[in-house]
């Protein structure tokens, strides 16, 4: 079988969710949801969600409900981290953030709108794994997020493995789940995904010059996040697998520099 | 069998409530998601989740997670609503609602980590079903708070239909499917639980002065819930197990003076 490149995955992704039917009750509420979604993210856990799950023997098609619903979730969780009561940023990639375009109240309830839809679509999956996923996933990133705000967070690499790294293992973990992986067989994918959301933290960190660069220096981030790329690798070779396009998304995570 | 009377039930959905036990990362935010759960509402939609699946057979045991689901996304829209870019309410049955004893930020994060620990309680179910219900009921009532505070809502009943039914069918709703009632036979179970959220609905408004109450005066809202209570009894009237508590629970809401 021949693997589709990451490029062609992440237009599978923003093919799927640009034609996605949200729900009909949401009415006027609905593009205040789209728009969100709409800001051309870098879609690195959809893809890899899809990767995953193609490496497993999953057609993407089967594994974009789950691939999409991991993005929702990351959606959700920008609109109301960007809201004034949280971050109070007015821009995201470069256009007003969701409260500016609409105003608080109907962000406010975008997001809550995209964590509902995001479950609606991880719920479409004949097995409730998918939707217990991303339940725990979207609770561990909210307790990071707390972390952040509040500064109660006295442990950096907690608060990244619960802000950021709990996203990243459940794109893993739900696309095991859509492409029916056992349970027994799932634990070095999963390894895998663990070490990855590390290395993107770090590598955000290294890019905004804060985090893991502010309290081990740039170069010394750097060497984590070489350290972490190579364990993933590592983690891929004891994945019983064609990994090649897995291999390829750990290289773009290493070295991105946007 | 023996039912349990409606007190019975509420007193089990407050042992299972304050016993429930959160996502253990939440860590500091636990306080704040426990708060508004504690705040002694009058825990009708879960009563209505057990006392539907006692009816249709299920122990109120099994349906405890799949009512106190209901109880989070209901707690999560209060928390939500309550918040300055919505309703800006700064009490909350007689006590500092959630932003003011916790804070902005705070509130915000405990309100979205009530809805995804109720998909966390959902999904707890061998079958997706019932996280599916949760989902969809959501929604609805997302998009009816949309309505109300944009004014867009022309339609007074729309508004009702979606902001408070959605979450009055899902209790009735998730219970068949706890109790394992097949699909086909539960139509009328449903038609029962869309006339008992109409119900509700009105005799609020009655109580509060507005909306049904504002449209069609008090003795014309009166008027209107006791029709809404008579076909929600008609209703029962044609399923076949002993509804001896749900009528009782129709009475109740249709007398309640609180």
């Amino acid at each position: 079988m021949r693997l589709h490149s990451p490029d062609d995955l992440r237009a599978l992704v923003e093919d799927y969710l640009g034609e996605l039917a949200l729900s009909p009750e949401l009415g006027g509420l609905e593009d205040a949801v789209r728009y969100p979604l709409e800001s051309g993210g870098k879609r690195i856990r959809p893809v890899l969600s899809l990767a995953v799950g193609e490496a497993a023997g999953a057609e993407p098609e089967l594994c974009l409900p789950a691939a999409a619903a991991i993005e929702l979730v990351h959606t959700f969780s920008l609109v109301h981290d960007d809201l004034p009561a949280l971050d109070d940023d007015d821009e995201r990639r470069g256009r007003p953030s969701a409260h500016v375009a609409f105003g608080e109240a109907a962000a406010l309830l975008a997001g809550d709108a995209l964590l509902a839809e995001a479950f609606r679509l991880a719920l479409s999956y004949p097995t409730p794994a998918v939707g217990r996923e991303l339940a725990k996933a979207t609770l561990g990133m909210i307790a990071g997020q707390y972390l952040d705000v509040t500064g109660s967070g006295s442990d950096l690499a907690e608060l990244h493995r619960l802000k950021t790294g709990s996203l990243f293992s459940a794109s893993v973990g739900v696309a095991l789940w859509a492409a029916e992986v056992p349970e027994r067989e799932q634990q070095p994918w999963r390894a895998f995904g663990d070490e990855l959301g590390l290395l993107f933290q770090i590598v955000d960190d290294v890019l905004d010059g804060d985090g893991y660069a502010a309290s081990h220096g740039v170069d010394g981030a750097r060497t984590l996040a070489d350290e972490a790329a190579s364990r993933a690798q590592e983690r891929l070779d004891a994945v019983p697998a064609d990994t090649s396009v897995l291999v390829e998304l750990v290289a773009g995570l290493a070295s991105r520099t946007a």
